[in-house]
C-alpha cells in the first residue's frame, strides 16, 4: 500500500482564522491575521492560560467566518507545545465538541488537518476542525529557561511564535480542497542540540515530501509552493541540499513558514519563526484564503516537529523528527498517477 | 449526524501484546502479560527510556504473534503520559512506521484504537497499530514528587501501571470485531485536586457511554463488560450513580481496569491503577484474547483520561477529563439501531 492517500472525492477547508501576537503583527504576516493579542496574557493571569485563549479566539473566528456554530462540528483535532496539550484541552472544553488529541509538535497543524479530511472523507464527520497554538512566553520558560533570566540564544535558534491557527473541514466542493495527505515517520539525523531543529527536522521533511512526490509522480513545478513548517534558515538550506542529492530542484517552489512570518531585518528571531502557531498562523491566516481566490494553485503544505522533550534532551538523547504532508488545491485539474 | 459512528464492515484486532513491571506481575492480571520486566529501568540509565522500551517491547511482542513486520504496518497510533509523548516517539522511532501522535493522557488506549479502526475502515491502512504506556517512575517524578522524596499518597490516589500495550487493527473478517466509536468530548466537573483523578474523570465516561446506549439503543445487558479505563474505586462508584441518576443500572457489567490491574488486599495501590498502561494492559493482555475465543462476546470499552497538567494545577485550573469508548464484539450478531 502506498502512503500517500489521495482522496477519490475531496473534501474542502470551507472557514480558517489565525489569531497572533505583537511580534507577529510586525512582520510580514501581520496584516493576515484575524486577529492580534498585544497583551501576551490575554488578560489572563498566566501564559498558559493566554495561550489556551489564543485557541479559543482562532476557533471562534473560524466559526464566526463559516456562519457556523460549535454544534455543526462533529469533531475537532488539536494539540499544542504546552505539556500534557494544556493549551488546546483548556482552550476548548468549553465548546462541547467530541475532540480527538494530537501531538506532532510543529508539525501539529498538519496532522490535525489531515485527519479532519481523512474523518470527512470516511464519512465519519460531516464538518471536521484542526486547532494548534504556541506562545512564545510559555514554550520559553518550559523548554528553555524562566523568561526574566534573558538566556542567550545561539543563531541557529527559532523564535517560537505566539499565534493559533483554526480551520473547518467539510464535505462540500469548493476550493480549497484537500487532495491528500502523506504521513510522516520518524527520522533522527543524531542531532542533539536543542538550539538547532532546522537541522534536526530538515531529513523527516524530506522524506516525507520525497514521499509524496514519489507516490503521486507530480512534479514539484505543479506546486506554487512546497510549503514546510518552522525549518527556519538553516533547516530550509539543508531540506534543498537534500533534495538535490535525490535529483530534485525544489529550490524556486520551496517555502518555510519559519521564514515568512517575520521581518530577519528588523526583527530579532535569529533562524526563524517555530511553534505550532506558526505553520498554523501562516496557513489559516494566509495561504488558505489565497488558494480559495485562487491566487495559489497548489501548495503542498508539510508541517515538520521535533519530537523531543527537555527530559531526553537532558538525558543526551538526540532529537527524532517528523513531517506530514497535506496537498491543498484551487481546481482538480491535476490528477496524480496513483 | 450522531456521534457515535458504527463501522458497516467491522475490521479486526488480529494482534495484541502487553508488557508490564514487578507490581502488575504481582497483581490478578500478572499472568496475562506478554512480558514482565523486574528492572523499572529495562537495562537503560532512566526511567524515561525504560518506558519507552516498554513499548517498543509491546510492539514487537503484538508484531511477533501475528507473524508480521513492521513493513506489514502503514500506520501507527500512540501516545503516552511523559511531556511530548516522549515515551512513544523514543520507544518507536526506530520502527520506520508512519506515525500519527495522539495525547489523550490515559484514554490513549482508546483513542489510538478507534482511530486505527477508523483508517483500516476507510481504506487508508491495511493494517494500523495503536500502542501507549505508563511507567510508576517517569509519571510519579514528571506529576508529583521525586521518587527519593517518599512523599505521602491520600485515600482517594491512583498507582500509575508500569505497563505498555499495543494491537493492530487490520480488514479481515474474524473476531474480534471493533464495531464502532464514540469520540468523547471535553467534561470538567470542577475537580482541583489532582489526587482525585477518580473523581475528576467519572462524569466524562458516563457522558460518552451514555452517549453511545442512547445513539445505539443497545442494553447494558447486552455487554458483557462496560470497562472503563482507571476510575478506581471512587470513580466507578461516582460512574454507576451517574448512569442510575440517568435511568440505567450499569452495576452488574461495569468494570474498571484500575480496579482490576492490582489486588487491593495486598497491594498498596490505594484507589487502584491509572495511567495509559493501564487500560492497555488490560485490554491487550486479558481482554482481547477472550473476545477472540468467545468467552467474552460484547465489550464497551471507554478508557477515560484526565487532561490536566501539572502546571494547570498549580495554576489553580480544575481537571478537565474526556473518554472515548469502543465496542468489540465476538460475532456480528447485534445490530444497533444507528
Amino acid at each position: 500500500m502506498k502512503r500517500t492517500h489521495i482522496f477519490a472525492k475531496p473534501p474542502c477547508i470551507t472557514s480558517s482564522a489565525a489569531v497572533g501576537g505583537k511580534m507577529e503583527a510586525d512582520g510580514p504576516m501581520g496584516k493576515y491575521f484575524d486577529k492580534i493579542n498585544e497583551d501576551p496574557y490575554l488578560s489572563t493571569d498566566s501564559f498558559e492560560k493566554g495561550e489556551s485563549k489564543l485557541q479559543k479566539e482562532a476557533m471562534l473566528h473560524m466559526m464566526d467566518k463559516a456562519a457556523i456554530s460549535e454544534n455543526d462540528i462533529d469533531i475537532v483535532f488539536g494539540g499544542d507545545l504546552l505539556n500534557q496539550c494544556a493549551g488546546t484541552t483548556y482552550g476548548i472544553r468549553e465548546l462541547g465538541i467530541p475532540f480527538l488529541g494530537v501531538y506532532g509538535a510543529c508539525s501539529t497543524m498538519a496532522e490535525s488537518l489531515l485527519l479532519s479530511a481523512a474523518f470527512v472523507q470516511a464519512g465519519y464527520a460531516g464538518k471536521a476542525a484542526a486547532v494548534t497554538s504556541s506562545h512564545f512566553c510559555s514554550a520559553e520558560r518550559q523548554y528553555r529557561y524562566p523568561l526574566n533570566y534573558g538566556g542567550q540564544r545561539p543563531p541557529t535558534s527559532q523564535w517560537t511564535a505566539t499565534a493559533s491557527g483554526a480551520l473547518c473541514v467539510s464535505a462540500e466542493s469548493k476550493a480549497p480542497y484537500v487532495r491528500g495527505f502523506t504521513a510522516g515517520m520518524i527520522v533522527d539525523p543524531g542531532i542533539t542540540d536543542a538550539n538547532n531543529m532546522g537541522a534536526a527536522m530538515a531529513p523527516a521533511a524530506w522524506e516525507t515530501i520525497h514521499c509524496f512526490l514519489t507516490d503521486t509522480a507530480i512534479s514539484p513545478d505543479a506546486f506554487d509552493m512546497i510549503l514546510t513548517g518552522d525549518l527556519g534558515k538553516v533547516g530550509s538550506r539543508l531540506l534543498c541540499e537534500l533534495a538535490e542529492r535525490d535529483g530534485f530542484d525544489i529550490r524556486s517552489v520551496h517555502r518555510d513558514c519559519g521564514t515568512m512570518l517575520y521581518d530577519f531585518d528588523t526583527q530579532d528571531v535569529h533562524a526563524g519563526g517555530s511553534g505550532c502557531g506558526c505553520s498554523a498562523g501562516v496557513l489559516c491566516g494566509y495561504i488558505i484564503p489565497r488558494i480559495r481566490s485562487g491566487e495559489f494553485k497548489n501548495i503542498l503544505f508539510a508541517a515538520t516537529g521535533a519530537l523531543m522533550s527537555p527530559t531526553t534532551n537532558q538525558q543526551g538523547e538526540s532529537i527524532p523528527s517528523i513531517s506530514h504532508a497535506v496537498w491543498l488545491s484551487h481546481d482538480l485539474n491535476i490528477h496524480p498517477n496513483i
